[in-house]
Order: C-alpha cells, then sequence, then structure tokens
C-alpha cells in the first residue's frame, strides 16, 4: 500500500506532519509519498529509522491558502502540494491522500482533480462521533453548502457503507438530522430529503434531533453542510465553556477545590473523548479514490492516527463498496449535477 | 397591567400553569386572564390567597395538538384557548399573553391573528443564552424554517432593540450565525444576508461561528430557525452527554468518587446554567402585542419566570421601540411577504 501525504498548508508545519506519517510507518506496513518541498522534507526522513525504500519524495513548491477562492487556486497553482498529490491520486501513482490543508481546497480537489464516483454529485467530508455505541458516521461535517434533497439521500447511501465496512455495523441505522421528530418537520430541504429517504432502500429510522447526535440513536446521520457544521461547532464551544464553567466553580471553595484536584483524571477523559485532534482525519466521501482531510491544527499524534484510519479506509475498500452500492439501487438524479 | 394565560397544551397540564401564574401574581402586581376551561381554572383559584379582582376566566374548550397543522388549526379551531386568548389580545382586553403550547401553533396564531408590525414579515422566538457577559439575544431559536436573507434583517433589527431595552445594551454587537468567521463564507442565505447587514445601519460585527455562541462574543446572534434550532439542540445534548461521561468517570475508582461527592455543588450550578426551564420563556419578537412561549415540559417555576419576563417586556416597551425602529431605518423589502 501506498499513501500520499502532503506535508504542506498544517498550521503547525512541514515537520508536524512528516513525524507524524513516520511514526505511523513504525506500526503499520506500507509506503508513504510525501508531497512538498524537498529540502525541507528530505532532512526529516534521514536518520528517521524508516527503510529508504519505503519513503520518496514528490516535490511541490507551494500551498493553497485558506483565504484563496479553492476552485480557483485548484485550477492555476499547478506547482501547489495539494494539486501535484492529487494528480498522482488520480493517476494511479498511490492508494490513498492525506491532507491538513484548506477544506475548501481539498473538495474542490476531489471533485476536480481525484474526481466523483459515477452516480455521485458531492463529496462530504465524514465524521465519525463518539457515542456509547461505538460512534456514529456524520456527514456533510461543512465541506457542502446549499446541498439539494438530492445530495442527501446520496450522503446516506455512502454513510450506510461506511458504518457497515468501517464501523462493522450490521443493517446501519440511518437518520436525518432535522428540528423535530415527526414527518413533515423542518425546511423545505429537509422535507423532500425525508420524503426520498423513506422511499429508498436504505435503513432509514427518520428523524433525528441535534440533542440525540452524541446518544447512539442512529449509525448515521445526515445533515446539509452547514446544519453540520453548526453541530460540530457547538459540540467544540460548549464543551469548552461546561469545562471552563465547572473548573471555576470547583476553585469558588476549598472543599470543591479538594473534589476537583481528585476528580481531573475524569477530565482528562472527558477532554479526550471530544478532542477533535484525536480523531485524526476524515475521509472525503465520494471521490474516486480515498482523500482524508486532517484537522488543520493537528499535532504529529492527530496525523499519525490520521494515516491510520486512511489505512483502514483503503483496507476496507470502502469506494468500491460504495461504487457497488450506487449501481445496485441508483441514485436519484441531483438538481445541478456540476 | 393585565396578561393572558394559556392554561391549554402544556405537557404538565392545567394546575402547573396556574400554580406557576399564580406564584408570580403574589410577587409583582398585574392581572390576569386565564383562558381554558372554567371547571378546571375555578377551583384552582379558589383559596390561593390572590385578591379575585385581579384574576378572571376566559372560557375555552380545546387546545391544538403539536400534531395538527398549526395554520390550519389555528383558522379552524375557534374554541381552542390558543386562538380564545390571542383574539382577546388583538382586540386589546390584555397587555400580553403567554402559551407553553404548541410552537408552531403559537406561531401561525401570532401571524395570522395578533398580526404582525408593519415591515416586519417574520417573527421570531427569541432566547437570551446564558454567557459570562450576561447573556445573547440569540434568534431565531426554532419558528421559522426557510427564511430569506431579507428575514435574517429584520430579525437582526428586532434583536438589537431587544437587547437595548431589556439587556440594557448601548450600542449592541450584532453578528451572523455562520461557518466562517471571513466574509463569503456560509451558504447563498448567509452571504446574502452578510451583504444586507453589512449595508445597514446596524452594529454588525460580521460572522459568528457556533463554537462562540456561548462566549460573549455578540450581544445578538441571528440565524434560521433551522440552524437555531440545531445550535441550540446540540447545547441541551451535549451538556446532558458531559454530566453523563463526567458522573461515569467519576464513578470509576475511589479517589475520583470522593472528589465527585466534594464537587456535587458545582454540577448543581452548572445545571441551573443551562436547564433551559430556568429560562421561563421566550418572546415572539415581530408580532404587534407581547405573545411568549414557555417550554412545553415547563414546571410551575419556569410558568412563574415567563410571567416575570412577559411583563418586563411590557414595561419595557419593547414592540413600540421596534416598530419605532423600523419606521426610522425601514426594512428591505421581502421576497414573499405573505
Amino acid at each position: 500500500m501506498k499513501v500520499l501525504i502532503d506535508t504542506m498548508g498544517a498550521d503547525r508545519g512541514v515537520e508536524t506532519v512528516v513525524v507524524g506519517a513516520l511514526e505511523a510507518m513504525r506500526h503499520r506496513d506500507f509506503e508513504a509519498v510525501f508531497v512538498g518541498v524537498p529540502e525541507e522534507i528530505e532532512p526529516l526522513l534521514k536518520g528517521s529509522g524508516i527503510d529508504e525504500d519505503r519513503v520518496s519524495v514528490l516535490p511541490a513548491a507551494t500551498s493553497i491558502l485558506n483565504t484563496e477562492d479553492p476552485a480557483f487556486a485548484i485550477r492555476r497553482k499547478k506547482d501547489a502540494s495539494l494539486v501535484v498529490g492529487m494528480k498522482a491520486l488520480a493517476d494511479g501513482e498511490a492508494d490513498g491522500f492525506l491532507s491538513a490543508g484548506s477544506t475548501g481546497a481539498i473538495l474542490a480537489g476531489g471533485l476536480f482533480i481525484v474526481k466523483r464516483i459515477p452516480g455521485i454529485s458531492r463529496a462530504a467530508l465524514t465524521l465519525v462521533l463518539p457515542t456509547a455505541g461505538g460512534g456514529t458516521v456524520f456527514l456533510d461535517a461543512g465541506a457542502n453548502m446549499d446541498t439539494t434533497p438530492e445530495y442527501l439521500y446520496q450522503f446516506a447511501t455512502m454513510g450506510a457503507v461506511y458504518a457497515e465496512k468501517v464501523l462493522k455495523r450490521e443493517n446501519p441505522r440511518v437518520g436525518l438530522l432535522n428540528v423535530g421528530s415527526e414527518e413533515g418537520k423542518g425546511d423545505k430541504r429537509a422535507r423532500e430529503a425525508y420524503a426520498l429517504l423513506k422511499e429508498g432502500t436504505g435503513h432509514f429510522i427518520g428523524n433525528v434531533e441535534a440533542k440525540e447526535i452524541l446518544t447512539d440513536v442512529a449509525d448515521v446521520i445526515v445533515c446539509d453542510g452547514f446544519a453540520g457544521n453548526v453541530a460540530l461547532k457547538t459540540i467544540e464551544g460548549v464543551v469548552a465553556v461546561v469545562m471552563n464553567t465547572l473548573k471555576g466553580e470547583i476553585m469558588n471553595s476549598t472543599r470543591t477545590k479538594i473534589g476537583g484536584a481528585l476528580v481531573r483524571p475524569a477530565f482528562g477523559k472527558l477532554k479526550e473523548t471530544f478532542d477533535y485532534s484525536e480523531f485524526g482525519a476524515a475521509p472525503l466521501l465520494g471521490t474516486k479514490k480515498p482523500v482524508f482531510k486532517a484537522h488543520g491544527s493537528s499535532n504529529a499524534r492527530a496525523i499519525e492516527t490520521g494515516t491510520y484510519a486512511l489505512l483502514d479506509f483503503i483496507e476496507n475498500g470502502v469506494i468500491e463498496s460504495i461504487a457497488g452500492e450506487i449501481e445496485r439501487r441508483g441514485v436519484r438524479p441531483a438538481h445541478d449535477d456540476q
């Protein structure tokens, strides 16, 4: 197995990415192609103890900034690491691609360079949220705005395959994120998506309210990227506020201060559960080849676990299964299949 | 001051509503008109110790269910407490109206019976979220689906007046809930609303991400009701999961168990901060007369605090100020002003 690692565009720089991927190489058997500036990458490979045959460098001179228009930058910056790496992926030079660069640019590159699975209109960023039941597949996590009901239907199909192949769920329960549990609730998009999902052959369990996201009510939850972003960032914000509020309250009196010292391990566990850096990386479901997006602020550990997730994704043949499922079930034609 | 109290449609029944409102009457000087079945209400008033001159009953035979089509039910069920009460409000028989009934029916009744302030296209359910800075006005909390950019602009104007009049903020900072901080982020609605708000005369501070909702980054946050519902219900769900996770972790060892007993007061304070029953009730901003919606599962204490909020709202002349502001500033014409 050979994977492309984009060394540019991560908040913490080239070294963090390379160190994280090399650590993964110490634990799993695969080859890595580091995409970026050779002068920056090569010194990091030397003395790493990894066999030279397993690593190589694919030269790229620049990166795509968060502030650039993604579709425009992908077409124009031919020497950007994201473009060079995705072209190599599309040309079959490797089995997967991981980047901590701009989400918009990864989405644009996925659509225009790697291209979509036939029948799929949009690729969706897909997270596994922590639940008591071992996790819920959540998509779209924020890559697509103004999705149509048909896109949501496709997300449901892809999410169900992901839950089967990666989380090993049989007959995964698929829910639609909505403002109420009853049919007929929600905006126009949600009501139309409900009708499509109900007609479909999947295991649709109906609407899921945002308060149920972390309660293992479904194996897959689908939503528009705007709502997905709002839900995920609200989780992030609330966990931070709750931790701070509790810490503040605990430091208020000697009694609770002593208690606070004793419960510190519990706080650590909580932080870990909801810490997105521990999630490693998330697949962009819907592209023809495996594309993974790591958090921009990933540390080396997040790059390492993200690399494992990418390897599992390749080994499980998730994309082949999605393509097969789409061919078998068919998809509703999209309104504006670009 | 005289307020109408809808005794029907609350999850916990007539008694909870009447008891809560009577408790408020012991602390504040106002008259209450209880709308509902006289045989159910009158026994509760007797022996309450409240002067008979301050209470009266407005007969209504039925209620509107959550499962009914709101607009249809409002037009058809002439003897529903919500319809009877709102008609009395519209006819000037009282200064305000409080109900724990169906949100959809309250919104429909607000639009069709109480009617809107001239220039306002939609009424928005408005919460004050707890923050270190004393609260952030959040609208729409879930009453309106498929809002237009123009509605969001109107929500911003109304929210700013509410922040000035009720929270006593000078030059309130108005933010737009969006998926990123930069201009140009978001779906079509968010991008167009950004442009309108930037043009407007209000104190627009730009986009606010969902992780910042509870951090006092703005005095007013506006959003579509779908996103608003997702954000609020995610807060509810995360607080519950975090509390359970922490409790579970704490009970895992003797050390943390002892600590847990010591930090219990801090947990109590946290629960109170994020407990929506403590919020009492929320105004439907945009109607010609004060309409307040209490949580369906309100206990007597929530009805009591909700009644105080309604009295403050009337005393502060919020609606007159909104109408004045709309007349002064003008509003963008709505695309489909019904």
